[in-house]
């Protein structure tokens, strides 16, 4: 393995049309399995998408974004009590996992498997994108993948040899987010000083101009992240994890 | 790198009394913040806890368990809109972060940062334990760490070089968890068969001996996660979540 790769990774959208057998998958998959699991539990599970009808299906989900329609197969990974539920029914047990913690014990878990998948994948050669709209559309997502109750999507990656090679994107300096002993809330003169070296680069120069902005910031709360679009997608998403079994505390049971 | 890291790595509770010196902890964490993150937005932030007086006041919320009691360092990782927000504050933009979708958002980048530290730690020789009670006494926690609002703990490492050198714990079949273009449910005699090894082995037959259960599932049921637990932190950390500014649709604003 490249000792680089930590550092020079970068999530890759342009895939060839090279095929990526199941095999392959299927033992990487494995291979993530052995990562964390709160008890051992390994609450998730996980839908590969390889038939062309199933990725057309699944595309405008994730708003026909270009890793999701180039991706050669796609796999969503679910946080999932069925199995575990099916597996107390079954032996005199009787669960109590329709809730809120249960639902975030399951997405914590369906994150590392998921995270553990991504870097086995991209040390075989394989490109990943991480597509963030598995949370937006989970509704149309699940009815495309046949999801039963107590199952929802939490991430989703697009997957294919790469056709491109691109670098690494920035990051903030371990000073912005690392704290220690307690957290020190910075000043925004501080915080300014974070961001600067992103706001400079040539990218995130042309993304203010091209988006008609005075900021880079505002890029993020106008254009890519808005407060509208954010506050649509809270409700689609508490409402459908709800109906999948996992009750809110104040819900009506 | 070993090869077999993948299928032989397993989760350390005791450590020997060996400093982890903090300049490894920083390029261990340098190195993860290049992990996959939603729009480079980098939602996390990780406290890290090695005085002795704060690793005894974050024991308790952890359940005095002997990887936390054990621990040389403890880093929390926290869901993280603080800095972020305060970015757009200082940059004449308006955010729009403070509800579910935003808070689920930043916890996927947390645990993708998390695992990503893990898995370069524990390719460091490094021992690591995830603590699943961060969720359950998360306030407690925030206390400790005087995290601000905007700021949730979402997973905790408990850190040390290893006292014991354990064996890869079993994992469930590929079988049981990777489903083919739709999500393939599978009947309560298939489950059986899931977790016939499960059940086999000797350490869960202790279990269910030691806790006078009759089967495996009860001792998760009736003795590590049940129904009355899940229930009461669903609500403390609900509401906690709610009282950082992360505002679920229901709410009241």
């Amino acid at each position: 393995m490249n000792p680089e790769y930590w550092t020079s990774r970068a999530t890759v959208r342009r895939f060839t049309l090279e095929d990526v057998p199941q095999e392959l998958i299927d033992e990487l998959l494995r291979k993530a399995s052995h990562a964390p699991t709160t008890g051992n539990m390994q609450l998730y599970s996980v839908v590969v998408s390889r038939d062309r009808e199933q990725l057309e299906r699944l595309a405008p989900a994730h708003f026909n974004q270009p890793a999701a329609k180039g991706a050669r197969v796609m796999l969503t990974f679910c946080a999932d009590f069925n199995r575990f539920v099916k597996w107390c029914e079954a032996s005199a047990a009787v669960p109590g996992y329709d809730n809120f913690q249960s639902f975030m014990t399951a997405v914590i878990d369906t994150v590392i498997l998921t995270q553990q998948f991504v870097t086995l994948a991209e040390q075989s050669g394989l490109g990943c994108c991480y597509l963030g709209t598995t949370t937006y559309n989970a509704p149309q997502i699940a009815a495309a993948l046949e999801l039963p109750t107590r199952v929802v999507p939490v991430a989703t990656i697009a997957l294919g040899w790469p056709e491109e090679r691109p670098v690494a994107s920035d990051r903030l300096s371990t000073d912005a987010f690392v704290h220690h002993e307690r957290y020190c809330d910075p000043s925004l003169e501080r915080v300014k000083r974070f961001y600067e070296y992103k706001e400079s680069l040539p990218e995130s120069v042309g993304f203010v101009a091209e988006n008609n902005k005075q900021s880079l910031a505002q890029v993020f709360t106008d254009v890519r992240y808005t407060r509208q679009a954010n506050e649509a997608f809270s409700t689609i998403y508490r409402d459908f994890i709800a109906s999948q079994g996992f009750a809110f505390p104040d819900d009506d049971k």
